[in-house]
């Protein structure tokens, strides 16, 4: 942690930001021109494309196409510093931010931490249901889905075959939506010639939804395309049905029967532990509730943004969604405050933040995916082609836009996933549910999001 | 393990062959079309380009363009099966092969298992010092190297930056000589920018060899050429030099005092653990001791090819190199030996094995590598151009061929690396050796190949 900084900075105020994700870096990228020192901390070394970690999962893209180290995005500018370490603590009262090994004050603070994979108080679910927020958890996934496929091969019973081949994904927003399709296709398209005893197109993918519908923050006509699409493709779409039970004996889905040795998880999101240690008010998802100018009440130098926030759009009065653009757009306003105050605009001066609604999206596999922009609604392969284009458009790096581009092409046309590829020891035991069916109960209907279970 | 393709196989006779490297897939190739049936075992489900590993360990190119899914590969050929799976043992009397799970019969073997890393009897140094021979080390070398840069960026003690931004490479061959030198260039080429406090190009990598010159396999002017091209890097090459110990307490070479806390091991190779379960004859190195057909003798179904037999060149009397060319035309023999077998050619009038040296090359930096092929003898930016060009050539499939190809000219022309991204946990502790220095032994002249150390 940069003790020297503090001097070496000399008299500029110091920013620290706390996360490297969307919002951290549109907060750094903000003050480039400002008279503050920024350092940037990250527990990773770089920045990670989160809206294409399934297709990392599903072996389409590599890890490299997706996250793209943070010192050589900010290379070019020069009041910034990258730190590569943990946040263990802040100190509010002291301006104080706490890693490992030493401690650094600041001036203005600006947390970016994300969110975690939120299991509604079961922690134990997650060693047999991983999620996918981070880059190692998308690269586990596709470890276990290839190894399924393997076992699957040589699995002389056929009802252990047939768990083998039973993928659950639990969680019907977005990045539930995309697992579930692309997990089936690789099943039915890319992988069956590589197979000789098992059918692989015989796999099962069933998206379990708590709620009514598909994709609940689209169009219910959108949501509805998706669950459609998604049938078409042969995944089984339950709605109002919930897991209430994920571990080495089974899963337990509603009240259905189902063995299956695979189950992913996408269905909650809660804010980072860094979010407790802050010893403020937090939502029940963990986050941290914050003003209409994101700073903490009391602490109009310390903010909070993107997924580990619980903020208010001051237009309509409904919370920002944690999506990529609530992070993007809260991390350039905080820039923009801080821009203010150091131009000596008064905290109770400031303007209040209010989102713009730019839309959203969901692939839902080869050449089909739903699009929400304003009034206008794309399905199908049109809708794929705007997806496409939006996601390549963000990504960041130019080659790394051609490799992408390239590696869509090549699976749409010949259906085949490069990155299949198991790394990590493929004999290790992968914790898996085996194969008992359990009864369930009866889910209540409400929320997917940051309730518990019954 | 495939019980019921002893049943599925019907009349054929069984093939198996253990790894899919270099050699294993040569066999397995040159048996397409001929009346057998065979299984393709290995733990891993990819089949590796071990001489581009390098560039994985120093973030020039990603995992999955060195690794290609063994199930694409051979999806085409009818007559294979794959199989993941470690190879426990095997009872060359009964012709059983025995895994975890079960056992299967053959009818011919060929064990194509390669070479693991040898620390001549010193094991623990493994932690300490990783090799380079799986991807798994590959990409635990890239997190350990670009880890010791952002310590030494953030580290406040002089000696203890100095010791992270040193690394010893221990072998002279083409492994450790490319290594050494894609190391110094990452430090002084690739990212310097990306740091404020450290100097990166002030790294010191120093490239330990046991014997008076480097490439002992290649002509003695282009061993030559390569320490001369590596000094001008900035490399230092120790010669008649020998690290004698590493551990938590430090690294000793030779007789100086050298605090560092990056150590690679490129120096010695040596039978995989299954070669012992044969129970015959073993050389120095773990090796099994083949006949000049190839085959265990007393076992004339059962053979041993590449980096995992010690065989010898019928023309010249020297032992086959263990390098790529030499698990290709071993396996490329014996899937011809099998077929004549299959057509009633007797054992005892198989013809002999004979090597055909094609040369060898070893890439230096950017922009020069040394190429020695019969009389020819290339270097700098021709010799690049020669290597490039034979490894584009080499490696499996024409997308990962574009792929390397635009890294490496993005490479040489803007200085960047594509893949700097620590995965795994950044923050989990690297056993590495810690800053102290020691004296050391003189070591005596000899091999630093198969030799225990002094």
């Amino acid at each position: 942690m940069p003790e020297r900084s503090a001097a070496e900075a000399g008299e500029r105020p110091k920013v620290i930001v706390v996360g490297g994700g969307f919002g951290g870096l549109e907060v750094v990228r903000g003050l480039k021109h400002a008279p503050v020192d920024v350092i940037l901390i990250d527990q990773q070394n770089y920045h990670l494309f989160q809206p294409l970690l399934y297709q990392v999962a599903t072996a389409e893209l590599a890890p490299s196409d997706v996250a793209a180290p943070l010192r050589k995005i900010l290379r070019g500018q020069k009041n910034v510093q990258v730190v590569l370490a943990r946040v263990m603590g802040v100190d509010l009262q002291a301006k104080l931010v706490r890693g490992p090994r030493a401690e650094a004050r600041y001036d203005y603070l600006v947390l970016a931490t994300g969110a975690t994979q939120s299991y509604f108080g079961h922690p134990e679910y997650q060693e047999f249901a991983p999620g996918l927020k981070t880059l190692d958890d998308a690269i586990e996934i596709r470890r276990r889905v290839l190894l399924a496929f393997e076992e699957a091969e040589w699995e002389a019973d056929d009802a252990s075959r047939r768990a083998k081949l039973t993928f659950i994904v639990v969680g019907g927003g977005p990045t539930g939506v995309e697992l579930a399709g692309a997990i089936m296709e690789t099943a039915s398209r890319s992988i069956p010639k590589d197979f000789r005893f098992v059918d692989t197109s015989t796999a099962r993918v069933i998206l379990v939804q708590g709620s009514g519908r598909l994709l609940k923050a689209m169009p219910e006509a959108l949501g509805e395309l998706a669950r459609r699409d998604l049938e078409k493709m042969g995944v089984e779409v339950w709605l109002n049905t919930r897991v209430t039970s994920a571990g080495a004996d089974g899963v337990v889905i509603g009240e259905r029967r189902v063995p299956a040795e695979n189950v992913l998880w996408a269905a909650g999101v809660h804010g980072q532990p860094v979010a407790r240690a802050l010893g403020v008010e937090l939502d029940r998802a963990g986050r941290v509730i914050v003003g209409c100018d994101m700073s903490i009440p009391g602490h109009p130098e310390a903010f909070v943004i993107g997924d580990a926030a619980h903020a208010i759009d001051s237009r309509t009065g409904e919370p920002v969604p944690g999506v990529a653009q609530g992070a993007i757009q809260t991390g350039r306003f905080v820039a923009e405050i801080i821009r203010r105050d150091l131009q000596g605009v008064k905290p109770q001066d400031r303007p209040a933040f209010s989102y713009k609604d730019k839309g959203s999206m969901a692939a839902i596999g080869r050449g089909r995916a739903v699009v929400s922009v304003g009034k206008i609604e794309l399905g199908g392969f049109l809708g794929w082609l705007a997806w496409g284009g939006l996601h390549v458009l963000f990504l960041v790096g130019f080659q790394t836009k051609i490799f992408v581009f390239l590696s869509w092409v090549r699976n749409y046309l010949f259906a085949d996933r490069r990155v299949r590829l198991i790394t990590g020891d493929p004999q290790a035991s992968v914790k898996r549910p085996r194969g008992a069916t359990l009864l369930g109960e009866r889910p209540s209907a409400g929320e997917d999001h940051g309730d518990s279970p019954e």
